[in-house]
């Protein structure tokens, strides 16, 4: 299984009432589905999936199944605190046609987990797997990282195809590389540093920002493979800016407003994140003029 | 609704094929009745409730519903990343006979989350509650400190009672004490540091420790009372040595295996903990029986 | 030696042109010697050790001998990145007539610094030193903890007599209080945490409020002392309230302004601190008026 | 002033009794000179600069004044914790012909240091300073992140000509570089992100690893410089895994070991740092065995 290329971690619309906008989010796959994004990562960290409930994942997981155009890579975020839940989740998308479980760290008993927590964890959901796993260490939010010892440990099982590593550090990175099989496949989730990540031998990204510019960040992985440096260099600048202007202190929220502007389904985040504040929501509507002059909408 | 005294954060017991004892469970509570604690706290962190799905949740809180001799104060944790359902969570705890809900705080989305977004949880939660709400602040686990500014915002709700802060900082707990009303009552969640609470003008205790050690928390919550400092000075060191040999690195394994030696059923923990390593045994047999030389168990 | 009670970590009073203010620094011991302080902290944290040169320290260190009152108890903070240094300026205090050596951690190299760094760096000064050496970690400063082996471990050293801890953690203190020959002596250097200290077993405490508040410093000392719980706790939250209002974000700058209002030398901080902002000061005179109501001044 | 290309941190080689080797400061420079290095940084933090007394820096800056190859550019790292002795340091420092200063951020008082203290100590400096300043951020040292506002600030003052980032976050060097005037210099510290840097737009770097591997990575730069960037990521994994190896948990130790081992004086560390341990040796003659199988020597 090959997950090279850009995917967009798929945010999850809310309605005004709380209820997932099942419509919103067929409505995005729709304009997705034209561009060269490689697939769609359903339910990560930017799809809220620690907001959702299992029934609304499920018919999150059926809405991209049926919306998503031949081809395109399915990769259902199945991580939870338990190994047994993320291997129940992990089976569940998988009947429900997904090809990739997104795997992220157990973290709230962090004072106790170990590296060899996490290998028993990632080999007992790879041994239960019918789908290929991808582990996923996100530490800006779970504050826990995967390290060089333990990812190069799991890199020899069979099931575990690669790693998305949302640290930011390219150092890891070359030393996963540099240590592990060829055909393990690190991704980054910093829309920040995907051409460094690419340089140093990494084959894509997984990225909120690619909700929101998904042309941008192909066209940024197209001209890396072209051998197009100087060039690709210039749009990993407009991508750093970018994501510092819709993240920020934003977070999801900053992303939900500009994808609205950009006429995607942003819609409403669920409490305790709240809508973007007025004051916050300039910054990003010069952005979007800047990138798109004749006109920021899609 | 008062919450003085000493509180157990009970942990749940699992069978080595992973099913919750409730048999256990029950066991562990006759036993609690025979003591001095003021109640008992379901399903917070000691609990395992990041590993328990919401059917379990309902058994464990009827087992111990049924299990509580009679005058003890039942609090359920209930808290949950999203708003919706800490409120779902707390309603069902109220319908199933809990009297109080500790609702620790959210914080997935760290990097966003500000104490706007914190008190205007709490403050939906509390609306929404049928019965008192603790706030509950764990860093330790969740990367996210409750600090004086929000905490003494929200003490000024009227269906907000207090705080488990297990933070372990006796300086927020003066900073607390001295600008919260006096009907708003602090708790720690620290074993090692219960007298220095109490003298601060803390009301109490929500130990794991005191799952195994119910006794010596109640002692030294009852010499402080009675103003015997020097003596619960000395049960206080005790305790500080109990909870660094039982936890220090080992966490819930910990608890479990010294349970266990004393009568209790500890049970296994669910994976990604494990059970404790044959090595990390013999200091905390020793311990017992330092403290227990007759016998170690009930 | 006796390390009991309070004393005032100096600060050290510059004046507009950056000089040292010795006339200033004789001026605050005169009034210090007038209460119960238990004798003097000179170039520690407070007193921007780190941007006074040797020649100024010397002039310091004879300033304040001079004219210190007779039966106060002068330490010198001689701690200063290689071991080498430390003991050249802790016999150069020794030979100045002070009579204990307040010995920080080294911190530049802490990713490569472990516990037996610490051990091997305060043995060799503590065998080199002409007077006793205090421990001294202070992890807001240096992001170094010394942790509770270390300190049991270097408190077995004949010429080590105790430890300064401004980590503000009680449990560290009940930890090296229950573990540590009872000759050991344990002062704190969180103001807002000295009276948990005191129950906890710790003998005094070395504060930076101190040099602003001594009366309050030495009443709640001596109300512990006379087992006047009540009163302490009073008094405590008196100076939970002051610290964290002078200190909070301002550090030594707001000390500083507030010592000038209340008739001591505070004078101007070192560039790069910057002195008080007008808009940080109200809050200090709002404080000092209710502390003092008839006259804030000394 | 250009600072592009490889500049090596040099260490400071001490003898058994502690003293400064002046003879193998110069021995090294003397091998330095026939590489391709830009030029050499004395005195930074891996020149132990913290450990080294004002005589002794003026002794090593001459010993490198002295035998330096005409054309090296000359960086003196003059960081102090108050803005008058930086000023001091780098006058002197310009005063022995070094042609730039390397000023680390100010550190020791953390918790009241903002952006704009950081902003306000450099203007400073800069003003004062006869040769160009280069901003020098070191949170693994200092716990201290020049975040990127700051950063842009100064980079409009016209003595301020760019920035050792050592922090090794490629994300910061996008930002700057897209944010700041194209005459603003980004040079990273970490040698396992020079090229990721590089093609970022940084200018080059100032890393202790070309203390032990110079040739290689002048190497890896000029590969870059070539536009060869199969070979240049080649290198740089090399290299990814040589700093892992040389420092690791080792840290200077580890550097002084392995460069005796290639014939260059590495010499003993200044306590607290403690000569390497012989359970560690291993891996760096291994590392060094590879990288040269003929002759892991000079």
């Amino acid at each position: 299984m090959n997950v090279t290329g850009i995917f967009p971690a798929l945010s999850t619309p809310f309605e005004a009432d709380g209820n997932v906008s099942l419509t919103g989010m067929k409505h995005n796959i729709r304009l997705y589905n034209q561009t060269g994004l490689a697939g769609y990562v359903v339910l990560g960290s930017t799809g809220e999936s620690v907001m959702v409930s299992r029934d609304e994942a499920d018919q999150i997981y059926a809405a991209v199944k049926e919306t998503a155009a031949a081809g395109k890579i399915l990769i259902a975020g199945t991580g939870a605190e338990s190994t047994a839940e993320t291997i129940a989740r992990t089976k569940r998308a998988a009947s429900l046609g997904y090809q990739v479980a997104l795997v992220k760290t157990p973290y709230y008993y962090k004072p106790t987990y170990r590296a060899e927590h996490f290998i028993h964890h990632y080999r007992a959901v790879a041994d239960a797997s019918p789908i290929p796993v991808l582990l996923y260490s996100v530490p800006v939010f779970t504050n826990i990282t995967l390290e060089t010892p333990e990812i190069l440990a799991l890199a020899q099982h069979p099931n575990i195809i690669g790693i998305k590593d949302s640290s930011g550090s390219i150092q890891r990175i070359g030393e996963v590389v540099a240590g592990a099989p060829s055909r393990f496949q690190v991704l980054t989730g910093g829309a920040a540093v995907v051409y460094p990540c690419l340089v140093m031998g990494g084959r894509g990204a997984i990225l909120a920002l690619a909700d929101l510019l998904p042309e941008k960040c192909v066209e940024l992985y197209e001209l890396f493979q072209q051998g197009r440096h100087e060039q690709a260099r210039q749009v990993q600048l407009q991508l750093v800016v970018a994501s510092k202007t819709v993240f920020g202190e934003n977070g999801i929220p900053g992303l939900k407003y500009a994808m609205e502007l950009r006429g995607y389904k942003g819609g409403y985040p669920r409490s305790p994140l709240l809508p973007l504040k007025e004051e916050k929501k300039h910054p990003i509507e010069m952005l979007l003029g800047e990138l798109y002059p004749a006109a920021a909408r899609v």
